[in-house]
């Protein structure tokens, strides 16, 4: 499709996906990397390199049989990069000065907010003067704790030291060695979030925002979308990952990692210029996955905004090298009984304790039940390191996941409400019962409602007499759809609550069914949860039919035998 | 994660998406075809046998080598694989009786037949005596036109003729040379379904249903979904499947292809012992593929049920050779404009034309849509055979997909509706409006409320007066959640229309909002989309949090300027 050669400074696991992607479309890559590299093996022809992506000469050489250089780190000879793109033969992408500013990390710090993108505040420690008093001096105008930071070769927590105190500042000289230091401002963040972004000749799109989880300072999960943040919110995490890559120059995929401040600020954490293990989810979830964008917009080749999208929800685990060789093969093989898992091994030899061996995907129509299907797989991995840790999940109501909840505002409405809940059963659909006055619980009531529509719950119904407030007040706390049922009280024959249900204000809306008519109400629930779902609408079509097959036979009864003999049966 | 070793017999397309899923989780594969086999060329290592599949020498070698031993295609040497699976050196999945049982089409049949399974009736054309007569006599009693078959080598059509008369018998004889030949009954059928079967050590799995689209005997399109074909027809369609690969032995996935005849009966077509092209869509649409259900199916490895899901409904394209050598490549960049597609091209040689080259599938959230964004690269493939055809699309009510239809009485009750239309525009839904009496126009309010839950609708809204039975009848004709606004007309304040929706009998719900109040009714719809949409919602809650704000602006205005200024200012 392509006949353009693509070479890859380095061969692991990214390297690996990106040929999984250059694969399906005919696209042929030479990888430069040692002779065993995951991304070799699943690319037979001849051509690869064996070495360092580190080493100049071995860069040379790649370039000359290349026609676009790309890579999977960047912590590469950039030199040697400048020289075989100013030479001409060779396109190098993203551009070797994006490589060479994003690889320091204090620079590409210094880069971003001169460039007006929100970065946490950050000092050089070089070049000071005062020896390490000056470098405790500045940690101390920026408060304790503050990170100390190696600038160059640091990525998954390496080269990285919370300093808590002055004391602890010669402790982090020493774990980080002599490589030139910068410090950083503690980001009082309530979560991690991260966007890929594609930077293409046209422009820069962006994948969904997802949520990040690190352990350890290593990405651990990722949640797309992210748990308990609004659309607006991460709206804003798409825009200022967008800003922030548009200020380098040259193409293809970056990941953007950033904080959510406690004050729902977004600060841009760091850049990578390639895939990022943040982005895997997309393989599964999106039409198109970072490694399919990455060889696009590199080529020139179009990348439709639309094939960014998130086809299903998805929850991503890293699966790092653990205590025991197999620790890794073992979470791996308990993933198969995970119905929607997709499982990814890179083929890489020794599995070291925190080297990263694979990861899974679980995509489904919901993120609470992809956090479900995948909470096994992070038990097993937190009990492999000796320390169960509890992920918080999104809030649900019960194991079962109702998606219909019946309230009444009194249990003297239960009775009414016996053929809703047997309409329900009958038609299979979880629902769950609660007593939530207006008048006499009105903060249960507005708790319930406030947060129904973060639970599994698509539907509400809620039965009152009387001044019957219970739904049109839950429908103000809510955006679910409420249905209400007027239920006949002790004067007005249910008048009433008709009136006061159907003639809410204008803005929040009862699906008002008739007086006493719980059935109507459950019909209408399944009818709602149909709109969405085809299995369920199925079911209503052939219950409806029963009913139709059951008034045709009565009318055969009546046609045949005569109207005597039907009043005669009927007892009457 | 399993340290067997898996060998192949045929490296085409099939090998290789299967060498996919094997490299994803570690699993080594040995393929036995052509060096430059598409599989190989994903797959390193020096240990693949160069040779033909069904040189039994080389099947030997390959048996030496692996632990399991799998087929792509069935036209193998299955004496070769009896004797290497007997040594009990190697297992062969699936078994070998059944590869030698199922590349014989007769053969094949009747084994269906003698296990219950409907096929059409086929009788045998060899050894009947009479020579060319004889045959012509059995094509006589099955009817013309019919069907005369290669029973071996056949495939893509290749060894399929109809017998349009007795004339036509001889060109027949011709055309399939000297192959064993048997007949077969005509099938009226008005569409193919397919369903690729897993047959695991613990029972029988499906995925969904399928319709398949042949043009020239080879597969063209296929739809997941099948499109205007109900729940009930494509679970007969599964359990048919399911019963017909039960009849064989052996494990690992099979295709099974079927007739659904005009009288909606369904007949097994023909079974492959593999995966197939009518399960390619399976990559991207389901959360286990093919690929991944054979590997784990022969391996036996888990297979949860759950897995082979649709995730989005799918539209696979194949790309066939064309005309010029790069027909196929045009097709493929074209794909490339378009969001969903997944491109997946062979890597094969030579484009010959109506060789299998690739295949493209677009998934989108309903097949619609899918269909939709396919129709341009079937457009290309059809222009470039310089045949244009047009494949009929599920019928849609307008290009721009509406979620919601109002539909109302009478053109009077067009401006009580102008809220509810501003309301759905403010919130980005797409809507229709129809006119359609319930009294006027019955037949038409009929067939537009059966037909309304295969569009693309999913909540409607009616708007009557008086006797007000429109959105009643709507909800007896519909599966879909059915929103009354209550019109008031000349007489009695509308509560006649209030009632005369509230008060449906049990069965047939209407919701109901306010008397005139249409903007309840379109907020309602917004919720009852936002049911199952998540960025409906989002939206929703925006637009309400603004009318939060709103009152809380009038109270502050009211409480800091008081009662008389606020009066003053309202001009009242």
């Amino acid at each position: 499709m392509d006949n353009r050669t693509v070479g890859v400074l380095g061969g692991g696991q990214l390297g690996r996906m990106f040929i999984e992607s250059a694969n399906r479309v005919g696209v042929k890559v030479i990888i430069l990397d040692g002779d065993s590299a995951p991304a070799k093996q699943i690319s037979a022809h001849g051509d690869h390199i064996s070495g360092s992506f580190k080493d100049a000469a071995a860069v040379k050489k790649l370039a000359q049989i290349c026609d676009v250089i790309t890579v999977e780190i960047e912590h590469v000879d950039t030199q040697m990069l400048e020289e075989v793109a100013d030479d001409g033969g060779v396109v190098v992408e993203p551009h070797w000065s994006t490589l060479r500013i994003i690889k320091d990390k204090f620079r590409q710090k210094m880069w971003l907010k001169d460039h007006g993108v929100e970065v946490a505040e950050s000092v050089d420690l070089e070049g000071l003067g005062g020896g390490e008093e000056g470098m405790v001096g500045v940690c101390r105008r920026l408060g304790f704790p503050c990170m100390v930071k190696s600038k160059t070769e640091a990525y998954d927590g390496r080269g990285n030291f919370v300093v808590k105190s002055e004391e602890d500042f010669a402790r982090a000289k020493k774990a980080l060695g002599d490589r030139p230091l910068y410090a950083e401002r503690w980001a009082e963040f309530c979560m991690e979030l991260a966007v890929m972004v594609v930077k293409t000749k046209d422009g820069v799109k962006t994948f969904p925002t997802v949520e990040t989880v690190h352990e350890d300072s290593i990405c651990k999960l990722t949640y797309a979308p992210p748990r308990n943040v609004s659309r607006e919110t991460a709206q804003r995490a798409q825009e200022l990952a967008k800003r922030a890559v548009a200020a380098f120059e040259g193409k293809g995929v970056f990941g953007v990692e950033m904080f959510l401040l406690k004050d729902d600020s977004l600060l841009v954490n760091e850049i990578a210029p390639r895939p990022h293990n943040s982005g895997h989810y997309t393989i599964e979830a999106c039409p198109l996955s970072q490694y399919d964008a990455h060889l696009r917009a590199i080529l020139d080749l179009p990348v439709p905004e639309h094939g960014l999208r998130l086809r299903e929800p998805a929850v991503m685990l890293n699966i790092l090298g653990g205590q025991t060789p197999d620790s890794h093969v073992q979470i791996a093989q308990q993933a198969l009984e995970s119905p929607n898992a997709s499982i990814h091994l890179y083929g890489k030899g020794e599995a070291r304790p925190g080297r990263k061996m694979g990861h899974i995907v679980v995509t489904a129509p919901t993120l609470s039940a992809a956090e479900r299907e995948m909470q096994p797989l992070i038990d097993a991995v937190d009990a492999q390191k000796g320390e169960p840790k509890v992920i918080p999940q999104t809030p649900s109501l019960s194991p079962d996941e109702p998606l219909v909840a019946v309230i009444m505002g009194s249990d003297s409405d239960l009775p009414i409400l016996r053929p809703c809940f047997q309409i329900l059963t009958t038609l299979s659909i979880p629902f769950t019962t609660r007593i939530t006055s207006a008048h006499r619980t009105p903060d249960w009531l507005r708790t319930f409602s406030k947060t129904a529509s973060s639970t599994s719950l698509r539907v509400i119904i809620g039965a009152a007499g009387g001044a019957a407030h219970l739904p049109g007040m839950c429908a103000s706390w809510t955006t679910l759809p409420v249905i209400g049922v007027p239920v006949k009280a002790t004067h007005l024959d249910g008048v009433d609550s008709l009136y006061s249900m159907t003639q809410m204000p204008r803005g929040e809306p009862v699906a008002t069914v008739g007086i006493n008519n719980s059935t109507n109400a459950a019909l209408l629930a399944v009818r709602i949860l149909g709109a969405s779902d085809e299995g369920v609408r199925e079911r209503l079509r052939v219950w409806m039919e029963g009913n139709e097959k059951e008034v045709l036979r009565k009318d055969k009864a009546l046609f045949e035998g005569g109207w005597e003999a039907y009043l005669e049966g009927m007892g009457k």
